[in-house]
């Protein structure tokens, strides 16, 4: 079946957001198995969007539209749609109810108008308003329900524009959308890092090419790569019989460089629970990325049972007053050195009484590059009960994507590096 | 006049990228004062990307195309263009030197093809044709050059799709594109925080509402709030004339929340310059944010100038040993507290020998929240030259989002604490 995205807003026209909700569709539906071939972005303009819907039924099997369910005279999404279908417009007292509670909230918890001026409009009542025929799909985190209309062999979804609001709506649509597929579609994820982006797709390029079920399509990250492999069969047993020798084969391709074939699963989760499972601490000596690697591992909920503290020694001062860094070797080999990074692991673990450290340090640019160390030269050290493993690596690209990168590949480096001494 | 963009690329369409050219053009295309009406994106299919094409160039003055001019079969742009303006593609000698040495850099570098293997293949040669009378933009940042084509009265860019090549190529066009107004269009940006996006919106609504030229456009980004004023006029002092009171009536509502008024200066960047100016150094000590705000803060060049060290004190333990935090403080009030807050601002300063410090310590959730301090609660405490300043918090939203828009507000507490004793 082929799926046609129609984003609504006259804000993605002006460009004051990003249409992220297209990008998160695009990868639900290739999931589902859906053919998506055209994407539009229109604004909140009555004509053009029933243009762009008259088109989109000629063409496609299915239409999502986001955007434009709001309770004010801009957003026309439904009243456009209906007049398309020939449908009329009419209240549902069980969104009217829901609407009515959600407004109460919101009203009891304003803070900038006076208590007691504040009370529902009228305009609010509009989303209550559903297309005769269509069946409603509540929205837990606003005001503006969602809707599923079938019409002449088509399937219309309309999912309000907030992300926060449109995911968890969409998701709640998902049984609907995969019983209109009569094959079963599975798809694991496999994520690699330390190999970069065309490398990896040069190492399966005849796995990419000679396969049509299950396909895999590459997504590069920010430092880490992504390979989406997709099966379609009658049921998820067969499915999984036909992904399975793929996995294999890029298990022997890829060996350790596969950090997980778990879509939830990111680099710093992966981390965290190798530290758990060995009972390790983790500190951190942060010079280039100057905290980001840090912040990143925080972002794991629950973090903080194996990371209680790190430093951010972005001075030679620093590297020498809190890791005890050695003022030779930051003369002899400069603070951009094995030599040094080497010291800030050790130093971070007699610090801190950590079992696990990990140490950058690195010249982002745009300045500070020399002809031996040029911009983008990073060096890694990561102490694991009391084994120091160096690495060094050259990125490219700006200032903050050498940080990203870097940020990667030390998390990288933990991971190998307590898989190398704990197996 | 009117533009519409088309998006090429199947890998858009199955999500393994966002569409981040559209946003950054449609921002290009409302400061250059084209209305866009319409955005589109399709697969590498020459029938669907054929359509596009002629049903754009109906309803649409000026048409640019992002993506599909490299070297493989599925890169139709310019051969689909050239069709649907019964036009031929010829060979431009000048792109095919510039491709030639492009591609001899490649070799050089590359590390996968055994050297000797290497070599420049026939389809790049595809890259040098351009559709006859056309003008040739060249790529300095890849191996496609653009593309600007005149017909009928109608504009045709073609550019790139990877962001590194588009933009600068773009940066290339607006002196063409500028002659094709007989208006200027000026902007500017003024960049508020400590204030959310509704109540500021709410704040000027009469001014947004009230004003045709200039436009009023706000654009929220995790815990700021940009406005984008764009006057219109015969030259540039007169649309200045329509800006400067606009200017000042923000002045007056927002006051000390506009951090400022330069469209490419961050607030990160206005902190930097303030600690430069008064010739003073920051320390930081962060708890729930765990490095992202210094990791912000060094991605301004130059950072390591005022900012030299910094303290992630995720434990109870790190607050006392680094930071000297009070026992008694952390059992009496808490770890998210004022008085810790203020202790690890003041702890700082004393470690590290800086005159201005900034201590974070919140919960982020998902868990650890309670009723009296719930997920969201956060602490700021910034020492400036031994005065301290501290702010209380209450974000809303993930994890995530409440370490992001922790991070705005703690460099939020830098700037008004400077200002506040430096003037």
């Amino acid at each position: 079946m082929t799926v046609e995205l129609i984003s609504i807003g006259t804000e993605l026209l002006l460009g004051n957001i990003i249409n992220t909700n297209a990008n998160y569709l695009s990868i639900e539906c290739a999931k589902l198995g859906f053919s998506m071939y055209h994407q539009v972005t229109v604004g909140d303009n009555e004509a053009r969007l029933y243009e762009a819907l008259k088109t989109a039924l000629k063409r496609s099997d299915i239409l999502i539209l986001t955007g434009g369910l709001g309770p004010t005279s801009d957003d026309i999404t439904k009243e456009t749609l209906a007049k398309v279908l020939n449908r009329r417009l009419e209240m549902d007292e069980h969104s009217r109810e829901r609407i009515q509670a959600y407004m109460n909230r919101i009203i009891a918890t304003n803070k900038i108008i006076p208590k007691g001026l504040a009370k529902i409009t009228e305009n609010n009542w509009k989303q209550a308003l559903k297309i005769e025929g269509s069946i409603v799909i509540d929205n837990d985190y606003g005001s503006a329900p969602g809707y599923i209309v079938e019409d002449n062999n088509k399937i219309i979804l309309l999912l309000p524009g907030p992300p926060v609001e449109m995911i968890p709506m969409f998701n709640n649509m998902l049984p609907y959308l995969k019983k209109l597929q009569d094959k079963v579609f599975v798809t694991k994820m496999v994520k690699i890092c330390g190999i970069g982006e065309s490398t990896a797709e040069t190492m399966i390029i005849d796995l990419i090419e000679g396969q049509s079920n299950p396909t895999i399509a590459p997504y590069a990250k920010g430092g880490e790569v992504h390979f989406r492999i997709t099966a379609s069969a009658d049921n998820e047993k067969d499915a999984l019989i036909l992904i399975n020798p793929i996995l294999d084969e890029m298990n022997n391709r890829f060996g350790s460089n596969i950090f997980t074939a778990d879509e939830n699963e990111t680099l710093e989760e992966v981390v965290i629970k190798l530290l758990k499972k060995h009972e390790l601490t983790l500190v951190t000596a942060e010079s280039c990325t100057g905290g980001l690697l840090s912040g990143r591992i925080v972002n794991v909920p629950g973090a903080s049972e194996v990371f209680t503290e790190g430093f951010i020694t972005y001075s030679n001062q620093s590297k020498i007053k809190y890791l005890g860094v050695n003022t030779d070797t930051l003369a002899d080999y400069g603070a951009v050195s094995e030599q040094t990074a080497k010291e800030m692991a050790i130093g971070a673990v007699k610090a801190s009484g950590s079992n696990v450290s990990i140490a950058v340090t690195g010249i982002a640019g745009p300045g500070g590059g020399t002809a031996s160390k040029p911009v983008g030269l990073v060096y890694f050290a990561c102490s694991v009960s009391d084994k120091v493993f160096v690495s060094e690596r050259h990125f490219k690209g700006s200032r903050e994507k050498i940080r990203e990168h870097s940020v990667v590949a030390a998390l990288d480096l933990i991971r190998r590096s307590i898989i190398e001494v704990y197996g």
